[in-house]
Parts: structure tokens; sequence; C-alpha cells
């Protein structure tokens, strides 16, 4: 089986760069994948996306050797078992809340006797390479959200959840729940007291020994993210990268030619 | 019929911005159709997608008020007319060499008497509003393409095709063509001579009174073409946009985070 | 964020009239969106199609400015926040029996404090406009279904929910569910029993305060079903219009021709 | 191999009824399959639809034994020999305007020495049954479509031409063809002129022992035409069907409902 | 509505054979419809598909006359009953460990009062023929999937289920957890102590008077297990047979050609 | 830019195995590109699949390293430009007649100065590896199909072609073609005078110095067209492996069980 890279970078202390995939086709999969990421994560949560569209994704991102990552949509073993079979070396799992959710969760993805993982790698076993049944209980691996208040308090419970491999904190979903919707949702966060959550949540982490990844918005939080002892962060999303830059290249363009140019057209948006 | 935006605006003199789809998808679409651009057009013939795609990315589009173009693959009949049925406001026709083949290209677009195309606008009597069969042959615009050398030495006699709305300038075929190879494809030129054979087809086209448009990489280089008296300028393209953003990510995370980084995935093709 | 304009006429006191879509394509659905609905609701529980279908059909329907509902496929939190993300501004969701079901329904489309969805707001803040992250509890309503007998027997506790916009009668379910199959399945109930039930289900919303709204398969009956109340009435489904016109035609033509006509073919499931 | 139930229809004298698709979907044309059409044809001219989506709505049909028919999108090898091979038993083909044209047209449906179809049924050797390659060019029917004036003025030459099963009227075209634009688009024409017209061309393929179809929009018309010598007539469309449907159920529940109900949504369509 | 032809055959005595569909495509459906099969199981839970492969699926299979059964991902009533409203004539379910779990999954596959089966047969109603909703409680059945330690403990239990049609035996779940772990998974066990386990969930199911089925890699042990008493045996996989097919062919031609040919590509994974 | 690997092969004296595409799925393709051949052909010609299918095709085989070819449905400019743009290393073209035609298509995958392929790699320039639009000329391959009485009376000017890398041979065709449909079609031809005629086309490509390839339909017959000359032989194709392998599993099970099995599904078309 080929060994999971990013499990790898991590046991040998280098952290590893993840992009965000939320649309749902194979080209721009295949694209991301020529960026250099260590990992890259469909994710079927909030994404444009089912499992239909993450079959392909899965399919155009294997020649790069970008390691692949599934957010399931729910701790729910149909989708996420599912989602192992059909190629994804990683599973990120939203909302987990408690040490049992964790513990179930865990299970999800290991043979027995390690877990009830059902048994039938369909497609993995052609791209995965050969021993997978024996070997995908080491190298497949499982990060809980930490995205709750209720997950804050039994943050320590859930990082010592035997199996896991990290924990993953969504900072939007985070913000809103830790502070009840006070503070606005959106990643990248600046307050005092949402980088003491943070990093409060990292410190579990490295106190149970496992990996902890954050989501992030841009290059520059994301490194000063592993500055403060993050082993994977998320840098670009393919949403945001595609918006911000036609957005950014209509906006130079109207800029440079002053106001006479353009039909107007596309600020009259109608619909829902 | 909701009317043609783009076609106004050249009527009133102001140029237009265009943004270039090679995603066959309709979220890139959709996401795009955000970003302000005057219209939009679907690549049909280097574009990773054909008509299947196209039919999801119009729908897509429709909301924004972007006006919607597509290239089509080749001088077809066939596709030309299955492109306007589902929506397209304008044809862009690839590799139009002489004014014969201008002329057939014309009467593809037009319902008789003006041209030949057959009758059947099943989806865009529902999405361009109104009274379309007796508004087509008026607002749907078509460009030819000049890109070759047997192009460019009869760029007057094509222009003058009763007719025609515009041509287009493709410059990397257009080099490749007009230089026999001598020089590599590319766009945004810089070469004298280049920059004169785009000039002498930009005024072919004042000549005849109809619009020229050219395909640009950057917003810098479009609105120097815009300087010239290009009325439409392509100044961005959905695959480009998403290939320099996750590279220029990923360089500046590794930058930032120096040389221990990373699981060195994504730089070896060798797959999961 | 463009306005939840079902909720508006509601709290205007004007009913509403609703389209069903149980055909997965994008095409219909931009069909039925220009018939002058008000509503249309995409069925992911039995109609023929699931998210990714919905995923086109909500793009192919956002330029009509017709309301986007979605009815879950069962209350589930992870497919109900991706309807939401994808850009359903209503969800309707099948066999609620408790009010702790249906506070755990609400839940799952507000964001924090008042629920706990998750954030992420993928295609729907391209579609519905700006500031959607503080809008949307206000703007995305929810229908709790009541068709069991467990659900009717528990209708007024379901109806006090807090945050319950509205219920919704599926009355096939309903009438199966209350007389334990006594009745067949079916809409349009003419007996004294299914429409006391109904009525009695309708004076429970309005005690609430709450919107009712019930699936008819008439314009006839759903008027009628105004006449006694109802917020929001289904008047047609896609699969029925089409079934019933293409049977009409046939039966018609064949009526006109007499007994000469025809191949015979369709009468026999022979295949080619 | 199982016959062709519309030719064995019209070599006993019988007409046959066939509908039309235009939505690229399989489970339209598995519901339109269902009403009792003798053939069914797949428009990949002017449907929103081309040969992927053909290739489910194929599959779809085969169960209720209707004649599936393909109109091509254009008087292409590549595309018509594809339609064959995906199962298609039956080529209309557009805008067929000499002799020529004709022989050329029939070449491509039959094998050696018939014609010049290349060999390979892919599919419709699983779904025709056995001995496809030594029955089809019996089997397999192509009509040729009469819609330009130089159609109408070679109509005897292009009727004789061996090997042509049959010629297929299009009326929209046919009237802005040979009115050269005069008289507006649309079927079921009552202008003396035009039904003069259309029986012209079915005089001219009774002379010549074939048959004639005629494109009308309603049963009733149908009925006439089949009245006028006519063998098949298509009687109704998969998206006439459902636009009509859908408007005629919201406009007859507004009228029961006078002018106080609804949300005023999908009266403000924008977009393309 | 058309019988169910395996539980025929089975009430007859006579057992059936059963094919595996892993692939998500229609066309190895139909392929595999062909080939003489009594059912073919779509492979929601492992397969490389999800409902949305398994609609067109269905819609190939349907004029085979095969009978279509589909396993679930999970024992979740939103997807069982979704497909069976798409055609589904029979559900094996993974994983049910209990008496409770069977009850609840038999009730997902009944309706009222035989269970809580949700009504809206919306394509089954096309295509299962008149009368579904009264005989559809008859013609449908369940299998539940014996395939763990706990699962095995309780099979009388199971068994008993009223409303249960029979259990399915997953040869591999089954023995990773009766041995939690111990011996590999696979098919075709031959040790003696799994030949014993799987007898004794054989001879459960013959107490309790309902079928059992065997999921095999060969015929030839499918046969053996109909020798043991099986009724319903899984004989043969679409991935397994396009696997083995293509890698047989490629080894005989090597072998007949000697170590000279070939241009070694698909020995390492490379890419274009 | 990534070398071709069969050009490589050939110009080395070692003969390739290709095999054969005509499911329209990636995942089919995936497990096929698994299975060792040196080349595999996405069939658009014949299969049942389009350009939209073979799009996820040529990223689901990437990774393998299998050269990918595509057959053209026709000798089209538009199509056969958009499979080299989507990754096709290789073009088999069909029926292709005169050396007029043959120089026709070379020029249609060529670059100026050596032809007029039109420029814009839009995909490949992703998959392919650096510097393609500086060696696709010399690394992308076209073959042309020798399949008609007048391709074979043509055969040698065909050879002689500038810049063509190849023939191909269809048996079926050219069966059909050079005996008018006397000898009925099919592969792996044993009469005499098909074997004469099979080797005077590979004599002539010996004679021009380019390659030649045959269709065949075992690895046996495959292996003996080698030991004739042949540097390129397709042994298998990927129906005919399913259809095969799902038949024989069904043969041998029936006749292990004897009469008794079975419910007769399948046998008949009738469907659900």
């Amino acid at each position: 089986m080929i060994p999971n890279a990013v499990k790898q970078a991590w046991a040998e202390g280098r952290p590893t760069l993840n992009g965000w995939l939320g649309i749902g086709n194979p080209f721009t999969a295949e694209i991301m994948a020529t960026a250099g990421f260590d990992s890259l994560t469909i994710d079927l949560q909030h994404g444009f996306l089912d499992y239909s569209h993450a079959c392909t994704m899965l399919q155009a991102m294997r020649a790069s050797g970008v390691t692949p990552i599934a957010r399931a949509p729910w701790r729910e073993p149909g989708i996420i078992m599912k989602l192992l079979d059909a190629g994804a070396y990683g599973i990120i799992c939203p909302m987990v809340n408690t040490a049992e959710e964790a513990a179930d969760l865990v299970a999800m993805v290991r043979y027995p006797p390690r877990g009830n993982r059902s048994f039938g790698p369909t497609r993995v076993s052609f791209s995965a390479g050969a021993n997978y049944p024996a070997e995908a209980n080491d190298q497949v691996m499982v990060l809980a959200m930490i995205e709750t208040g209720e997950a804050f308090a039994n943050v320590d419970a859930i990082c010592a959840t035997p199996g896991l491999d990290g924990i993953y904190i969504g900072p939007s979903d985070l913000t809103l729940g830790v502070t009840n919707g006070r503070l606005p949702s959106g990643v990248d966060r600046t307050e005092p007291e949402m980088i003491d959550t943070i990093k409060a949540i990292l410190a579990a982490a490295k106190r149970a020994g496992i990996a902890a990844g954050l989501h992030c918005g841009t290059p520059a939080y994301a490194a000063q993210a592993v500055g403060w002892g993050f082993d994977m962060v998320t840098i670009a999303a393919d949403t945001a990268l595609l918006a911000a830059g036609s957005r950014g290249a209509v906006g130079q363009a109207r800029a440079l030619l002053g106001g006479g140019a353009g039909a107007g057209a596309g600020e009259k948006a109608s619909g829902y």
C-alpha cells in the first residue's frame, strides 16, 4: 500500500499544507493537485458537491501524489466508509463533541479488531497499491473537528480517544459555538479570546500526542499557526481562489479603464 | 427578448470585459458570473468541456445578467446552432480564413431571410424572454476569429462580410500562423511585428465598421488593448486563475515556512 | 440577503402556490420556474433525484426569482445542512413525530445561538446576496411534516416548537398513518374523517401562530384548502404533469384516429 | 433482431404516433415512454441535450417497447452512426436539400454494400436482440427533412433516393424557408399556401412510395394530417407539455384564488 | 405489479443466481443484465457509486427482466426508502446486529400497517406496473446481513423478525467479525471454523423459515453453497470480472510474445 | 513533456499491446489501466460514450502511466483537436480513404509549421508535464484506419503521407469494404483472402516506414499478428470482457446446478 505521506511528515515533525475543494469537479481538483499541496481535502460537508462528485475528483487527483482527504458531511458510518472505499486516505469529521462520539468515529475507519469498518475496498484496492486490507488500519487517518462549546469543554477527553490521529479546528463554527453566536463567523481570527481558545485546543492535542490542524484563509495566517505548533494548515480553497481572482481581475481592469467601460452586466443579479 | 448588453455597449462606444470559461462546471461558471464581467465565453474549442457541460453552465450564469457567449469547437452548423438554441447570445468561431467562410458562418446564426439557421429555440425561449423568434437575428452576435496567415491575408474581405458583428483575435494561433511557427505560442505579445499584426487586424475591423476583440492574459495588457481601440477584451480565464492562485498560495506558504515543511507530495507523479 | 418572498407573503396574509419537482434535471426545473409558482420544492425524499441533481436544479431556478425549497430525504443533519448551503431557502422535513424531533430539526437550520447549524455557505453566499451569515437565521424557513398517527397525537406540541415556521401535510402518508393502512394512499382526500384530520392539524398550526401547507393534486383542491386557511398549497408536480399530458395527447390522438392507427408499441414491455 | 414496429405499421398501412424529447433526461424519457406513443424521437438538433444524454434516454426507453428514433443535429456521419450504434432504430436528418445529400445520408445508415456505415454496434448489439449485423440494413430507417426552399424545389428527386424510407416535415423551418422569412415560424400551419406546400411534399412522397411524417403541435392537427395521408405524426413534446401544464395549473389556481394570493415570485425573472 | 421473480423462485424451492454491481454506470449494468442472472444487486455500500448512479442503472436493467436489488450503504431510512421508490425490488442491509435492528429495518420497507415506509413511489410507479401501492408490501423483499460477532450471537432472534424475508452473508466482514480480525478478509472461505459458522447461520434461517443468501466469488463455490441449502448465491461481480479479464488478456499476450514486447507502461504509476 | 512510451517502443522495435474502451466510465477505464496494457484507446466512434465521458476517463487513466489514445468519431477537426487538448497522446481516425484525407488528418494534429492544429492545451498542459507546446508535434501520434475498398486501393499513397505515424486496421469494416458486404463483419479473420489483404496493408506500412496496428479479438490472434510484423495489437475490449465474463459465470453456475435453479429472469425482455 502506498504510504500516507501526510502521516509520515507528521511523524518526522514536518507540518503539512492542505488545500480545500468545495467545487464538485475533477478538473478543478486536478488543477489544484498540481499546485504542490501536501494534501487536498474534498469537502462533503459544506462544499457544493457530494459523493458522486468526490469519485471523479479522487480519480483526477491520483496521479499527482497529493494525499486525498475527505471531510464527511456528518458523523455517519455509511458515507464515511464509502469515502474510504473510494480512496480517501483521511477523514475529517465535523462536530465531534464528546469522547464517546470520537470513539464511535474512530471505529468507523478501522477494520476489526480496531473498529467496525465494513470490508469492501472496491476502488481503493486499485488506487492504493497492494496489501491495502492489511495496512489500511495504519495508513488511514481520522481527524475530529473541535468546533462547538461542548467539544471545547471535552477537548482533553476527545483527544485521548485511542486511535484518533488528530483534531481539526474550523474557526467559523468554533467561534459561533464557544461564543454562542456573540462573535461573527469567519476564519483567521484575531480576537485574543479566540486565539486563546485555538491555542488551548492545540495544547490539548499536543498533550495527547496527536496532530492538530487549523483551517486558515491565507498562507500568512497559516504560517503563523505553524509557528504556534499546528501540524496541518489549510491555506487556500478553490472557491475563494476563483472568486477573489476573478473579482480582482475585473476590478483591476475597470480601474485601469476608468468609468467609461463595461455593459454594466453582472451588477444586476437577481434570483436566489 | 432581453437585449444583448454587449452589443448595446459597443453601439454606445463602451468597451466590454470578457471572462473565459475552460472548466466544464456550473459552479465555476456561477462564481465567475458574480465577478462583474460584461460577458463570459464558454470555450467549447479548447476548454475541457463540451455541449453537455455548457448546458448547465448557461443555466448557472443566467441569474447574473452576464452576457453568455460560446466559442464553437469549429465552423460546424450542428454545434453552432445548438449553442444558440441553448441560450448563447454570441458565437466566437475559430479559424475563419476567407470571406466565403465568414459568410457561411454568418448564415448559421441568422434565420431566413438573413441566413439558414434552423428554427427550434428549445431552451432559449425560456431564458431570453419573449419574442425571441423575431428579435434573435438582431440580438445574437457572431465574431470570426482571425488567427492564421490565410485569414490575415484576407482580413479586409472577411471584415466586410454582411452580418458579421466583429472579429476576435487569438494571439497564440495568430502568432503560430503568421510566423509559420517561428515565434512560440502565447498571449500578450510584445514583439513589434506581432503588435503591428494585431493593430492591422484591428484597423481592418474599424474600416469595416465592426467590433474587434482580443484575447488577453492580464487586465494590464487588456487595458492597453482598449487604448488601441479594441471593443472587447478577455482579461481572465478560470483555469489560469485557479492554477496561478493555488500555486501562489503554496509558494507563499512554503516561503514563509522555510525548507522544513511539507510531505513533498505533489512534486512527483505517483498516485494513491 | 435576498428576502424570502414566501415568508413575506405569509406575513402579509397571502397564501402561496408551490410546485413540486420529482425529476432530477435542471431543465425541467427551469421550465417549471417560468410558470409563476411562488415556490418550487425539490423532493429529495421521494423524487427520483438526490443532492447532486438538486445542485444544478437550484442553479437553473435561480434567475426566475422563485423561492427554492427542498424536501429532505429524512431528518438527518448532514443532508439538511448541505441543502441550505446549496441555496435552499426552506426545508420541508418528513416524518416529524414529536416535539423533541421538531426541536432537533429546527436546530439543524439555525446558526448559534438559535441552533447548531454548521457554518459554510459555500454556494448560497454567491446566490443569496450579501449578508447571508447575519440574516439566514431569519430568512430560512423550516416546515415539519405531520403525517403519522404519532405526529397527529403530538400535533400541538410539535407546532409549539420555538423556531418552527410551519407544518406541511402529506395526505398520502397521513392517511396511511392515522388509519393504519385502512384507507389507501393518495392526495386530495374527500373522506370526512380525513378532511377532519387535515383541518385539525391546520387548526393546531393556527393556534401556534405558524404556517400550514398542504400537498394537493389539483388547483381546484388547492383552492379549497386555501379557503380552509392553508398558507401554502402544492398544486402540481412535474412528473404528474408530464405523465398526464403525454397520456392525454396519445389518448386524444387515438380517439380521433379510431382503431386503425398505431404500431401497438408502448402497450407491451418488450424493449429494443 | 427485434423488428422495427414503426416500419411494420407503415407497411400495413397504419399511421404511427410520435412523441418528441427535447429534455435531456432518462426519467422524462421513461415517463414519456409509458404514454403509448408508437415512437419517441430524441431531438439532438434543437433539444437541450446531446449524445451523452441520449445514451441514458435510450436505455430508459428500452423496456417500454416504444421505437426509438433520433433526430441528428446535422447531416454528419460521426454523430449519425454513433446514434445507430447506441440503439436508435431511425434517424431523422434536418436540412436535406438535394438528392445528392439524401443519397449521402442514406449511405451513412447502411452497411456495405448498401452504404458505408462503419461497423461497431457496441450497445445496440445488447439491446436490439440477436442478428443485428445481418438485419440492421432492413430494420433501421432514415427520414430526410424537407424544410427549405431548395429542398422543396428538389422534393421529387430527394424522394426518389434509393434506400430513403421517408421524409419528415418541420413546418417552422419549412415556412421560414419557402417564404424566405415572410411568414413567422410555428407548427400547425393554417395558411392555405403552407397547407398546399405541405400537401405537395406529401404527394411527392406518395409518388415515390415512401413514408411521410409531419411535426404537429396538437393531436387535433395531427389527426387532420393523418387524414391527408401522413404516415407518422408527432403529437406532443415533453417541453411543451411541461410548460403548458405548469402554466395552466398556476393560472387556474390564481384564477380560483383571486388577486390576493402569491408572493409575486416568478414574475420578475431576470438574466439571460 | 410485476411479481418479484426471485421471491417466486424461492417459494418454489429454486435457488437464484445473483450478480454484483460495483461500477456506477448504466451500460455495465445493462451488459450484466443480459447475462442471465436472476437478480442483480447494486452495491451502494462498497460499490464505487451512489444513488445518483443507481437511478440510471435501474433504468438500464429494466428491460432485461432481471430482479433489481440494492445493497444499502447503511441501515438508514432515507436512502433505503429512496431506493425502493427508485425501483428496487429488494434491499440487502449491512451490519444488522440485533433483532431490534432487524425489526427497524423491516419497518422501513413496508407501508402501514406493516411498517412505516413513507409513501411516494415516484419512479417505481412507472416501472413496476399497476397496483404497486397495494402489492409492494408483499413483493418487496428485505434481507439482513449477518456479518459481525454480535449478529452471529443474535442470529436466531434476528431470523425470527416478522417480515424479514431472509438473511445474507458477507464472508469478508463475517470472518473479520467473528474472529475479531484474526483471519484475513475474503470470500469463498475454506477454513472449517468459517464453514461451520456459515452453516450455522444458514441453519438459523432455515429454522425461521426465511431465505439465506451467500456472497461468493466463483460459480464453483456458489454451487457448493447451493448444495448446503442456500437460496441465493452471488456468483460474480462486475469489477472482478473486468479486472480479471483484462489482466488475463495482457498476461496471456505477454506470455505468447515473450519478453521483447511492450512499452512497459502500466507497471509504474507515472501518469501523462 | 512526458514521452510517448508507445512511440518509443516502436522506435526500439518492440510491439505494444492495446486495450479498447467502449464503456463511458472513469472506473472501468481505471480498472483497465491497471491491467498492464501499453496503451488504452477510448473509442469515440463506436463506443457508447462521447467527449464528455472521455474527459473523466483520461483523468482516471493518468496515474497508471498507460498511453492514452482516442479513436475519433470521424475525420473532423473540432473533435480531434479537442481530444488532443484533453490529453490524448494518439489519434486513431476511421475511414481514411485517400492520401489527401490522410494529409488533412495529419495537419489536424500538428501545430504550424507542420499542420494547422489550433493552440489551446487546456487540460493536457496540466497532465503531460512541462514543454508541451514545443514537444507535442513530436510526441503525439496519428494513425489512419485502412478499412474500405477505396482505402485499400490507395494504401501506398496513404502510407506515404508525411507525418503519418501509422495505420490501423479494423477487420470488420475492412472485410465489409473490400468484399462489398459479401463476407460478414467480425475480427480475427481466418479467410485466406482477408489474411492476404491484411498482410498487404501491413507490407505497405512497412514499405513506407510507418507503424501498423491491428484490431484483434483475442491474445492468441494478436500474438499471431505480431508474428506477421504488426507493431500494435488490440487484444481485449471492456465490453467484450464484461459480457463474456458474466455470461460465462452464469453458464458455469447453471451447469453446475442443473435445471432446477433460477427464476428464469433475464431470459425474457419484460422489465420491472
